[in-house]
């Protein structure tokens, strides 16, 4: 079957250039249009390469970059669009696709919490996916919008999601350890930063509350219904590049051992991995059985085959006690938390024959 | 009155050299000997110098350290030593000290679960003094021992004493984001850390728990009892020189507004202060209103007056919210927890005739 | 005799608040006009501090900002300006206060290069101040421009002052390793610079070869003639706060030793130490013997009395074989580099009877 | 043909692993046995890697590390030994193993002086294996030592070779930016390089002098001739995990123009580039044009094919002017520098005939 042509916004920032990466050879999706604004309209994709743990690839780096137009998108026959803008323009111009009939996997804020657009994780909610029949009825020529979510609740809810489940756990108090890649490019200046901590990082921990009830939610009824799960956030950038940390505290009356715990989450599959989307990872939730993991340098990238890199959930130092559990969870930011994650939320809908 | 001779042991150390730099001028004491181990012996200070964010001071860079002997500190007078050693090797060289009739205020694990030996705070347990009486007896000569906390612990046992007082709470979460200084020298070796976050921190949160209950105890009928306060750690090492950060979750069926925690928090004053202590800061719990602090590079040092820098405590981003109340707390983990903290237990000792 | 009133221009960037530092208390000057751009005019100076490696001074901190505008300034009896403004809005605001009667200096760029104008480094070439003369016929009023030089062609300048008297040199080679202060705020974003060094500063190598002619150079007949000194230099970016390194190499036909060398920059006193100018160092080069020194970190605070900390360069690991010196030289490069500088023009001018 | 078996010395060391990962899938060699101290004796290699840039390769974890012992080995059947011995260490066992016959390729400095060893750079200097031949004569069984240069003066002496060879360059100055992980682990202490330079690197300036000589020199009539090139080196440690950068300042007379020397850098093929070695880059010198490039986290892989990544030198910012030519160089300290080093050179002697 012929792939789909895919076009991809947001071409100079650093989400967008993970999803250029990512959808390299890609087994549906084929990406014909590199769009951003103004400014890099007629560049080279080399030329705004902001990704440093990858060399640019020798064919992606010729691409041009062109402007953002829907209507040109349009002509070009783009049928998927996945938008790596910032949430503060994203909105009106994700929009514009969707009303001319694409798909667009979108990993701005700006759609999340509209009431039949769903945050996928597609381990945690495929069936929110239902969300769109509704919103295709408001939209005009069949187009949608499917959103990811923010970079800190994804990897936290996917290593909920076996522990709710199992054990009916509801309350979840979390402090992270943010990478300088969530703040985008420029971001985080060198000054404040270097031999620091910041402790607040704007929205994220009302994000993170807000999301994590929809993503852990059910879709009944034509309607999305809030988990009873409250995720308490302290939301701090530290000095790593990629890789979100997280310090996981969940408080039940009764609690299973940590190896009970273990288990269920080693043991956790999911609907990717029994349709086997090309990026997701065999083990979801990977548990690493070292002292002093998981760590952001060694353990971001986690995740097999080559093409889930960064997708897997790593989590370590399961302690649970009296009436308290507590782990490390670290997950990808960019990917898994960004690019990664609407990528595979591309490859659900294709398989569930959406796009 | 004369000075309290004293001297400081493991003087080749950041503890070592912080209770140096910080006994220069001392009104109550006067160091006479700077000991370490034989490889130091005969070097002058200057030489072993270690702190780099104070230039050591021209009087003290040329004290020549001395090797660490009771004996010998006895026959030069010695009455008060600051024990900066290391944990694995403090034990028995302090108590040979204390035998040799010194008060003995150390900064080392060793001999902290001792049932006649107070780990204190004097803002928090000045009443744990009273175990001294009892220490004496089995000891020779009248000398004793007094431990502060871990450098983790003091700090969040400051910020919790006026909150556990006033409303009752017995869970604690935390999670650290710990300075490298807390791991002494060499220590972590920059290939670890650099970009990363370091998920555990050897017997840390064991420590946290066992030594929070009895910091925050009570001492009766010639013993400790232990505190209903169970405090939940996660320790992680991060890329800062000095100040652990920690972000604190307290779980509790009804808790007051984040104004009224503030007000507590603010207004907290104790013993220390009561005596005017050189090295009692004016206020030990800081409330900071900014909505991205306190950062350990610009709040480490919090404190008033000029002796008691590296003393207060500072806390910032207080919520509450159903039944959690949440917030960011700072402590100086080389000063408020360490040699500062034996500073301020000296003062309240000798102004309790003590010594 | 009552003190001069001032005013600093750029009092919410970096360079501003270090003049707003280093004059507090100053014998010959008194603060009255904090002035920073239309967005900061009416706040106080705490709220947009942004040095960390001091702590605002509490009364400081209570000084509100004003806009910038010399008509004002001038209403306000200003007759000195201190001015941290960035080099593209420096020259006119600079000028207009030159032009109503003012003594301005600047940290910019902007009117460094003027023949009328000296770049003044107090130690090297104090004689170069006998150029306002010519400077105030072109201005109303009797105002005049002093400009500072480079941060990294400061404190080269300075150690190269004493050798090329001595012994004649020429050909200087010299890589830097400069701070992220330098680039000021926001500045160096973190994601470029982390585990990373940029090799190349705007600009940087072409000032300190141009700038360096000026500054060494003499000024006859009414006019500033260059130095035969030529410095080449490559300039980069690393992941230090304050203080810039410098690896210098002088090529000679005839070379001394080394430890003449080192006699030479330590023997070094100039005109600022013999009018014991108050931010004068009373040893303008400090060699260091210690064999891993100078330090940024270590060493960049480097000067006495107090009022001239950081106003010292250090020099160490002096080598002389063959036809080449080396060594490493240090210079603070917002203080020495920036408002320090001005700051010892002022004083020098001052005493000079041109204020 | 079959391949030779091979053995790893260092194994539990960062330049043992980088021989262990670049040996994956070697179309000559295949490592039977992966050798260590003592202490790592039995454990296996995935219990003690040390390298966080790349995650180490499942098949590659589960070898056991066995202990160190010539003999063993020779029974093992192993002809080839990659050594990432530590210099004080390497000398005796290195012999060892080239006394039963085997063809030993050493990271370590310890026979790279001697007058029948030759420092081995492929692309530069492959007449010095004729000294092989000399150094049989007094060993028994046929083996022999050949070590490759210390990780700072290889990649420059790379850079050299070719602007040596076309306009008879002798002057050159270099101030060096060198990674963290030239040291080896633990190697530099965190609190000692954050937010720091240290500019001293023991004994590291005089190797790159007498490296370069006997490199860059000539063999003839059975004994190396220096060259008269002269490398004077100011040697220091930054904040940088690998790739070490260089600013080189070469004075000579007559100089070409910058566009030339980029043309003859970009233009150098040598031996191995003939020979089509594995690991050899296709180009070894790249000329990068971008104004702000070479950079370490960019860079330091640099090198195609995919079997060469981090095997290229990288130059950039060239600048000719008046008697100076400068320029910024890059290489990778453990690949180009290190491990790679000598797995080229193993290349080189086996299609030499010699293994």
């Amino acid at each position: 079957m012929a792939k789909k042509k895919a076009a991809i916004l947001g071409s100079s920032g650093m989400i967008g250039q993970r999803f250029a990466q990512m959808l390299i050879g890609h087994p549906y999706f084929e990406v014909v249009a590199y769009c951003a604004s103004d400014r890099s309209d007629g560049k080279k994709l080399s030329e705004v390469w902001k990704l440093s743990d990858v060399e640019i690839d020798a064919r992606l780096g010729e691409k041009a970059i062109q402007g953002t137009d829907a209507s040109a998108l349009a002509r070009q026959g783009v049928e998927v669009v996945f938008s790596g803008l910032p949430s503060d323009v994203a909105g009106p111009v994700e929009d514009a696709c969707a009303e001319s009939g694409m798909a667009v996997f979108s990993n701005a804020a700006s759609h999340r919490m509209e009431p039949d657009t769903p945050i996928l994780v597609p381990e945690i909610n495929p069936e929110h996916l239902a969300s769109i029949e509704v919103q295709r009825k408001r939209r005009r020529n069949g187009g949608f919008v499917v959103t990811n979510a923010n970079c800190s609740v994804t990897g936290l809810a996917l290593g909920l999601k076996p522990l709710v489940d199992a054990y009916g756990f509801t309350e979840v108090d979390v402090a992270t350890y943010q990478a300088l890649s969530g703040a985008g490019y420029p971001g985080v200046p060198s000054l404040d930063i270097i031999g620091n901590v910041l402790p607040h990082i704007k929205d994220e921990e009302e994000k993170m509350a807000i999301e994590g009830k929809k993503i852990l939610g059910t879709y009944a009824s034509g309607g999305f219904v809030d988990s009873p799960v409250t995720i308490y956030a302290s939301c701090a950038r530290v000095n790593v590049m990629d890789g979100h940390l997280e310090a996981v505290f969940i408080r039940s009356k009764s609690i299973p051992t940590a190896e009970e715990i273990s288990r269920t989450l080693s043991g956790f599959r999911a609907k990717p991995q029994k349709l086997k989307l090309p990026s997701a990872p065999e083990r979801p939730v990977i548990v690493l059985k070292e002292r002093n993991r998981p760590q952001p340098k060694l353990d971001s990238m986690a995740g097999t085959p080559e093409r889930a890199r960064g997708m897997a959930v790593t989590i370590g130092r399961i302690r649970a006690e009296k009436d308290c559990v507590r782990f490390y969870l670290l997950s990808h930011n960019t990917i898994r938390g960004g690019a990664g994650g609407s990528v595979l939320n591309a490859e659900l809908a294709y398989k569930e024959g959406l796009i």
